[in-house]
């Protein structure tokens, strides 16, 4: 038997070329060409043969970018205030995540996969203890993971169809004549229930959740849809404190038509079983709804017997200067669901204890998460809470607020809507093809960043996004809204 | 600046106790406790409250598989010729992917995960070019990666309707009443159009996908669906060449039903824009159809102006001894859409060039697939290429299916059916409760293998799966049937 030392000397694999990967911050953005630049330009005529490049903006190096910064393939250094697409947490190659991902748990899992439903890993229920339990939103404790947010909506709809079936049966399982019917796809077994949505929301991309999806027509056209209900979101004046008529108004209207939009469907046949909800309506255009309709809402659900979801799918994980938004709402009971991916980088839904499906394989799919993912989310998590980034995002996010209120207080005649949330926060343009412009004009400055709606800009930073990379932040929005 | 050896050295992370990853095959199969033993129920207590585990056979030390064997919470070791559920190519911790991943861009392609649609990887189009295109269908060239078979059985009939409307328009993108009448989902911007499925199928788990499965009651019910058609698929009687006409009878009566189904919804303004199929139905019961049968399907497909999609998600990879199962076909064009995942790591599809979306962000998501996958992906494919693994899976098979024939000869009283292409094989019991009853008497004898359908015991053996394992797995076939 060899020593501990000798053994892992022995074996040890061959990390190949590990200085590639950066590990320091440069000091600011750095341009050496127009974005995208030749090389990106040469690689998407390479890819475009193989795979649509349709909707690819620039090739990333992702060996050279490192925290904030984002490296393209022309050597373009950019803050990024992005972050891919609100999906990572802690920057790029963050040290704590490159040495985790070298351990023997990250390996195994990455080389044989299991299929987390029926054969999971020995360790899977301590990974999903560090990593989800750890992190759960006030009053919710069980956890499914999914891959992405889409099977995550996806999984949470077929979860609250499953949960108001049962209670028409008198809380039994399915009888011999449901699950008849069901395999001919004829009630009761296939019921005629619905999903209420909101104009604006995004929920993915699948044509379930294009049903409840109403951001940009593009995504929704051509796609046959389920015929359920969408009902109007608030559409607030900012600054809030100037404009508390208007936009009470605003929730009074939207309530209502939730109201209505439940009475119509049931009165078709076509009962409302769950409403799904995002804090901020992200791809639709950061639109945000009042802790008071969020509580009003929940009681809507509440008060008809409908599952609330709430989709965190892009404000969980911290941005908000919370660990979730709706804990901005302070519900007195938590929503019945709460979806995530993209920053806590595996998908899933919490849920409350009523909602648990008793019977196997109905909510199951091959994989049903990863492991690899939810590894990494645990050293993330172990991160965040070790350097504090919540807390530090919150104190950030306020100095990024007042910023944004002076950006915009000295170039009123193009920006407008001021809002925010954490280091969340968005701005309006007049219309579509200046924000284009002025995306184009940012990013060439060194700030990468992305839109939203019609008419919005979105800023999703990192958790490690600090004071200094505000001030930069900053800088370069005032110098492309001068160019402008 | 140092030299390389000396960087190298000063930034080697420290791949922590590798040597715990197991790295050769035990001899055969060994068990300390019955499956599941008490490590694994008491995990399973652990895990309860966390997270659902309705579904758990067995937790898996995923340091300790190695090969062909899986070893279990408890230290039993089993073969497996179930390989997950049908997801690993070369079995565990293959050596080759051990090394491979800890190379820099799997670790930054794991920490750093790019939004593929929009920021890939400089490296992403030679990852696809060397994992996907080199392995692509004959006469396919262009694929989409996906995350798994169900987001790549979604985004594949999406790419269906889109051409169908497309094509309706006479070519022409979306007109702004397409656009106008989507966003609130009338016609025809939202089109009522369907998809053709099969009895016994099964194509994912999202509301579309159930929408065209028809393998188990308990997958769809409670859950609404689309009213889509649903055709009857063949049920052939084995041995084939004992059943001719009886088998042809079936393929006849099968495609009547198609055409018969394509004209209904058509006459009900409901058009079938696609037909979807698996080359064989697997988790439906392991039913396959003749090569003339998917001929006379493409037909018909081509004759309709729908679109032909096989989804290959358990099929592909060479468990069948080709690449694809679909080639054993010799179909004169390829299908249209070719579908993928599972033991291909990475979801995704090949698509005919006329099928491509030429507008941004209509195939779109967050993700896009996973690099990490794609380079694993990779290095499967280098590894199948170097050691010639789908040739040797074809000699392996042949041996697999005369011992099955030998199997069945011996114990006719208690299995029948049996059926097979390369090592991918099934038989049937008489009824489902036997099927079960001889599945947990084979796991506990060592094999792990798992049902499908009604009755049936699928085999899914990796592609490093050899003679020697085919003879200890008919060992214990053998003596479970005789303790049955």
């Amino acid at each position: 038997m060899l020593c501990r030392a000798a053994r892992q000397a022995q074996v040890a694999l061959p990390v190949r070329n590990v200085a590639s990967i950066a590990t320091a911050e440069p000091s600011g953005p750095s341009l050496k060409t127009k974005v995208p630049g030749p090389a990106s330009m040469e690689i998407k005529k390479k890819m475009d043969p193989l795979h649509q490049t349709t909707s690819v903006r620039v090739f990333v190096d992702f060996e050279k970018s490192f925290g904030n910064y984002m490296v393209d393939a022309d050597g373009n250094t950019l803050l990024d205030v992005y972050t891919q697409i609100s999906s990572l947490p802690l920057g790029y190659n963050h040290p704590d995540l490159v040495k985790a991902a070298t351990s023997p748990h990250f390996i195994t899992s990455l080389v044989s996969r299991p299929a987390l439903g029926s054969f999971p890993r020995n360790d899977f229920p301590d990974g999903i203890s560090r990593a989800l339990t750890s992190i759960a939103p006030k009053g919710l404790k069980a956890v499914q993971t999914m891959l992405c947010g889409t099977s995550a909506n996806e999984n949470a709809m077929k979860t609250a169809f499953i949960w108001y079936m049962t209670n028409r049966r008198g809380g039994n399982p399915p009888d011999q004549k449901a699950l008849e019917t069901a395999f001919v796809q004829k009630q009761p077994g296939t019921p005629r229930l619905s999903v209420l949505g909101f104009q604006g929301a995004f929920h993915g991309r699948s044509l379930t959740a294009l049903s409840v999806t109403r951001s940009k027509a593009i995504h929704k056209v051509d796609i046959p849809a389920f015929d359920w209900p969408i009902a109007k979101f608030p559409r607030y004046k900012y600054p809030l404190v100037d404009n508390k008529a208007y936009n009470d108004a605003q929730d009074k209207e939207s309530l209502k038509d939730v109201q209505e939009k439940i009475a119509e469907w049931k009165k078709k046949d076509h009962d409302v079983a769950a409403i799904i909800v995002e804090p901020i309506q992200s791809e639709g255009g950061d639109h945000y709804g009042s802790p008071a309709f969020f509580k009003q809402l929940q009681k809507i659900a509440a008060d008809n017997g409908i599952v609330f979801i709430v989709d965190e799918v892009q404000t969980g994980g911290g941005g908000t200067g919370d660990m979730w938004a709706h804990s901005h709402w302070n519900l007195d009971s938590p929503p019945d669901i709460v979806v995530f991916s993209k920053k806590l980088i595996t998908g899933g839904y919490f849920y409350k204890e009523h909602l648990r499906v008793k019977e196997g394989y109905r909510i199951y799919n091959t994989w049903m998460g990863d492991p690899s993912k939810l590894f990494l989310l645990e050293k993330v998590v172990e991160v965040i809470k070790r350097d504090d980034l919540i807390n530090k995002t919150k104190l950030v996010g306020e100095y990024f607020q007042s910023q944004l209120q002076e950006l915009q207080s000295n170039h009123s005649s193009k920006i407008s809507q001021a809002r925010g949330l954490g280091t969340y926060a968005a701005m309006d343009f007049p219309d579509s093809s200046t924000r284009d412009r002025f995306v184009d004009k940012a990013i060439n400055l060194g700030l990468h960043c992305g839109g939203c709606g019609e008419k919005s800009l979105r800023f999703r930073p990192s958790l490690v996004y600090d004071k200094p990379h505000v001030d930069i932040t900053f800088d370069i929005l005032d110098k492309a809204l001068r160019q402008l």
